[in-house]
């Protein structure tokens, strides 16, 4: 039985440092505010929204909604991204994605206001993590990552990491803040000839493809860490992981650990997103 | 015996390609013209400045040269960035790095117009690079591993590759650029344990460290293709790469490839530069 890594200890650490920084913001007048933008109703927008709403009532975050129809215009959209740009009140933005394909996404994400980009979409962001400077925000689900290896005390620094996909929203992301912290990483992807061939040497595999269940055995080896990044529906509607937690759970062994889904990752992403809404809200306090 | 990936036929072909579009930006009136801006004397820059006015006269791109003395202030400096950005007859910018410790390098990479950006110093153009948006351009030394490897017909796609050097100038550029390209792509730098492990099992290596001939047989296998970014020099001042050329060349076999040091990526690099700023000027000219 590897160790698991759940989220909500982690979670519950990082709330425990948000806490007293909100009541300093509240005692200075600032409640932090998160504009939540959607565009249609897709099931898995409104499952995140619904939980994003809970946590931030629960730290005393403030959430404001904007919701488009699932037909809106590119104009339309940008004029809510201006809108919540020019609101002194709104102190970060939470923009669902993929955005309906007839809209340029990149676009839309780089209208946003850096300092209010707290998951991390924008051009500036984007290079804040390419070039380790610290600007704007890391994407909520790559410092996840982060979060759970730290919190966990799961050294990084001269380890090797296979990172499986290479989304902007968690792969390439995760792959540059794991090199800033002395990884050697390793991108693979779609078009890997013999992931398992990499992944089995790793000291860390991110698997974060986004498809169900599709890494079991073959694919690890006994003291990895596993982080699943994964969120996936089964044929059943289950929710599950990229990784067949099952059949991988003991091929780790003892010395292995990994993130189950649910109550893993997920949670603790929802968390990060708040405190990238307390440190928005800090720096447009000061 | 490797094969011998030699610059001066990938030049030529990238010359070839330029020749055509500088006579049409002729005939609108319009000279490409480059701004090269350097601090200090360092003898590495005056050399670049050398070689990059004499091909850019070859080729019929103007240079237009700004030179601050090694204690120019950042406000000097960011000044002269003002000035070519506001100078519409200048369409692209080399600023040599490093700059002296005193100033904010990255405040000035980011000063520069993303337009005359053509050596992808700034954070447009590096996340750019990043998302693989094709915004701004990407740095000349990354994009000259490309053309090298695309001249010589070495296919990218599904490959396994390994970066030695993690810099933001070539390492985590041309990684990905690579990974664009469907390589599977490793980045590992000074903190990585038994990079030669990692190296033998790739199909193409690209050394990027700055450390003269760091790279012996041990880091190689037959039938690889090396690509060696460095400029360095021997304690006896002999031009020579990051790969210790004379014993590696054997090993890597005639199946193998490499790239000699020097005759082989630098001067691609200063071709890259002015293909760039052609592209500024085509650009500018719409």
């Amino acid at each position: 039985m590897a160790k698991l890594l759940t989220g909500k200890e982690v979670s519950a650490a990082l709330a425990d440092d948000l806490v007293p920084r909100i009541e300093r913001l509240a005692a200075a007048g600032m409640t932090p505010t998160l504009a939540i933008v959607r565009v249609g109703e897709r099931p898995d927008d409104l499952s995140y929204e619904r939980t994003a709403r809970k946590r931030a009532e629960a730290l005393g975050i403030a959430v404001r909604r904007f919701e488009l129809a699932a037909e809106a215009s590119q104009a339309e959209l940008e004029a809510v991204i201006e809108a919540v740009n020019g609101d002194e009140a709104v102190h970060g933005c939470l923009l669902f994605r993929p955005l309906p394909p007839s809209m340029d996404e990149r676009a839309v994400c780089d209208r946003l206001a850096p300092e209010k980009d707290i998951d991390g979409i924008g051009s500036a962001s984007l290079a804040g993590v390419f070039a380790d400077t610290g600007e704007g925000f890391p994407p909520a689900t790559a410092q996840a990552c982060l979060e759970m290896l730290d919190f966990y005390g799961i050294p990084v620094a001269g380890k090797r990491v296979v990172v499986l996909g290479r989304s902007l929203v968690i792969g390439r992301p995760v792959a540059m803040m794991l090199l800033a912290r002395h990884a050697t990483v390793t991108l693979a992807h779609s078009r890997t000839e013999d992931a398992a061939a990499h992944t089995r040497e790793a000291d860390i595999v991110v698997c974060a493809t986004g498809r169900a269940r599709a890494f079991g055995p073959e694919f690890f080896a006994p003291g990895q860490t596993v982080l699943d990044v994964g969120i996936n529906f089964d044929a059943d509607g289950n929710l599950c992981g990229d990784v067949d937690f099952d059949a991988v759970e003991s091929v780790l062994g003892p010395e292995g650990a990994i993130t189950p889904v649910p109550r893993g990752l997920g949670g603790v992403t929802t968390t990060v997103t708040m405190a990238h809404v307390v440190r928005a809200a800090e720096a447009a306090c000061r």
